[in-house]
């Protein structure tokens, strides 16, 4: 029987609302008038493959729209086919020792940013998502699909392991008997797969519906009090966070060991060799 | 390839029940002579809201309940219409010191009581059931439900946050996705909802009728060794009633704060004088 | 944007395919010539009563499916209506001090071996599948059944608890709801029923299909780097898989205090008794 007068203890969401302009060159931020919701687009050509300076501008994007209380966070590409195409190798193939663990210690942090957001967040997944696209994705808390895309943490199928707090963030939305499978079949899910095992909410015909029925979601928490959102949806992830937290120094050493075996080292290079004779002819 | 001769460890379920008068004036317990099941039926007007007296009487009727080694408990309502409306404001508003500290223990009790009883537990939800009645619906084994009722912890939509063991309740029915975007919410949910997402199992098209098929599950034990049942239930609940046992104190202090929160009195006397004035009407 | 030229990491899967022979008398292992999946068949008369050599010779062949690389393992059984009727009787029965001792913990070894296993494993449960019938089927990543017989946990329905460890098993594979009312129900499934509920994945006509399946599932992980995939699937079952390493004593004791009761052993006379009389009929 308590009611929605107590909601008078914290600011009311909609009235927070602010307009953003673009953080950086790499991401850029919108923010709707009417609704209050910041939309966040990933824009590093080719395909948002995730270096260095992508993260750090997705990073100080998602702080911005915390900052900023924004009313929800929509998170999305400019590419037409391509969410994000995960990790970008030239990270990982000879790499400076310095930029390289720079590289992983911000992945996590984004991780934190966004899977740790108190402001509501859905994903428009307008595009392709494997790998680190996926875990973008699925750190959200709704996700809308667009027909004919994959999406999926298919780490196995590119021989390496996708580490706990992928696997946290895979059991946060999917049931365990499928999270672990597809996890370890390195599983890419066509949407219409992927809508069916939950790993997406909703399809979209466009980007403009699949925006528009993110929009719907996070209004669904126009009359919650957002201290009282933020607190419960904590709750939820906080052991997921905390883990990550605790363990990120021997997470970071786990990825830059295997990064430096030779094989690995062989493999990278090998695979960049193909790629470039792919984009001459 | 062990079989039901087993059985003999431990009295049959079916041997131990008896009669039981109602126990106080705000519960009443009703034994039925033929199933030996427990009816538990909340009779506080007008809406079963839960303040010190009918928690008192709830754990009163529960350990009555657990102590007569009964088949089993049905958890219902004599409001034709509410089931439970959840915590007593009056609780809560300019609170005494000591009554507000018995009145949370009292609720920690009952929860502790109801999750962990070593009995087969059903609710028998004839009613809107929205916060902390939604919680001791979902603190049972089973739930059916009467058609156009909502259901739901919609503890975010008043402002405040759910504590962990609310949390832990929903996360033993619901899928981890959908316990966190629901509580987050603060969604309640229609009967026709409630039992696609498994919130409830059955839906009834009266109150005989739900008690019929609580009794039903009820009975899908009578084979059972009670103890074996007892004890297996609790390898389940455990950890969930351990983490309660031992944070009361800092749960306790938690509610005391948010309570005594200036804004939260606040915005309880206006909600108070917007109910005197609706019932003058 | 890692890619498959990394799997020169680790051998591939398809390479490391021998023939193996059978490893002994009570359990048969065959290797596919063609695809290395070794098929592991029970094979002791008349029930696949899980005595201590059943499962010394269950683990022994595990270890050699698991030494020689194999692509993955299918679980089976050479009776045709019961995949195994679980422990056998005449173990806990007026036990040998010692004999028993090293029964329950041979269980213990084979559970960790078989749910904990580095190669893709699967079950083709061609017949019956109570009590530890279905912990080895459920410790598998695949299940497919035959119509008409029926799997569960059911140790309820004998009068006793299944330890911790079976418990995690069902979860992993169950929704926690569905994994504790059953658990607690001590509930046998149909095959149509264990379908619907996932504890099951497909239903096969024959043997020979559900062999046929299971390898269909093996041939998900064929261009799957395995140490990524044994260290992807070690990440969801190792908090498990060490639970039972840290208790497995206190587990032992537990299961030898229950055992040894004289009303349990009284039972377990009686009912042998009566299958005395059966058998002469």
């Amino acid at each position: 029987m308590m009611r929605t007068k107590l909601l008078s203890l914290v600011p009311r969401a909609t009235v927070a609302c602010r307009h953003m302009s673009s953080a950086t060159k790499l991401t850029t931020v919108e923010v709707n008038d009417k609704t209050g919701i910041a939309t966040l687009t990933m824009n590093r050509p080719p395909v948002n493959g995730l270096n260095l300076e992508l993260l750090r501008d997705l990073q100080q994007s998602i702080e911005e729209i915390e900052g900023n209380k924004s009313c929800g966070l929509i998170l999305t590409s400019s590419n037409p086919t391509i969410f994000s195409a995960g990790l970008d190798i030239l990270e990982m193939y000879k790499p400076d020792k310095e930029r390289i663990r720079a590289f992983w210690t911000q992945l996590q942090d984004v991780w934190l940013a966004l899977y740790g957001s108190s402001v509501p967040t859905a994903a428009a997944i307008n595009g392709h998502s494997p790998a680190g696209g996926c875990l973008l994705a699925a750190s959200c808390e709704y996700r809308v699909m667009l027909p004919k895309f994959t999406i999926g943490l298919n780490e196995t199928q590119l021989g390496i392991v996708a580490p706990q707090w992928f696997m946290s963030t895979y059991l946060s939305i999917l049931p365990r008997r499928e999270a672990e499978r597809s996890l370890n079949q390195g599983r890419m899910f066509t949407t219409e797969e992927a809508l069916r095992v939950g790993l997406v909410d909703e399809i979209a015909s466009s980007k403009e519906e699949a925006l528009a029925k993110c929009a719907d979601f996070i209004a669904t928490f126009a009359k919650v009090n957002p201290l009282a959102r933020s607190l419960t949806k904590q709750q939820f992830r906080s052991a997921d966070l905390q883990q990550l937290e605790n363990e990120r120094v021997q997470d970071l050493e786990k990825f830059l060991f295997f990064i430096n075996q030779p094989a690995v080292q062989k493999g990278l290079g090998i695979y960049l060799e193909s790629l470039k004779k792919k984009s001459k002819n």
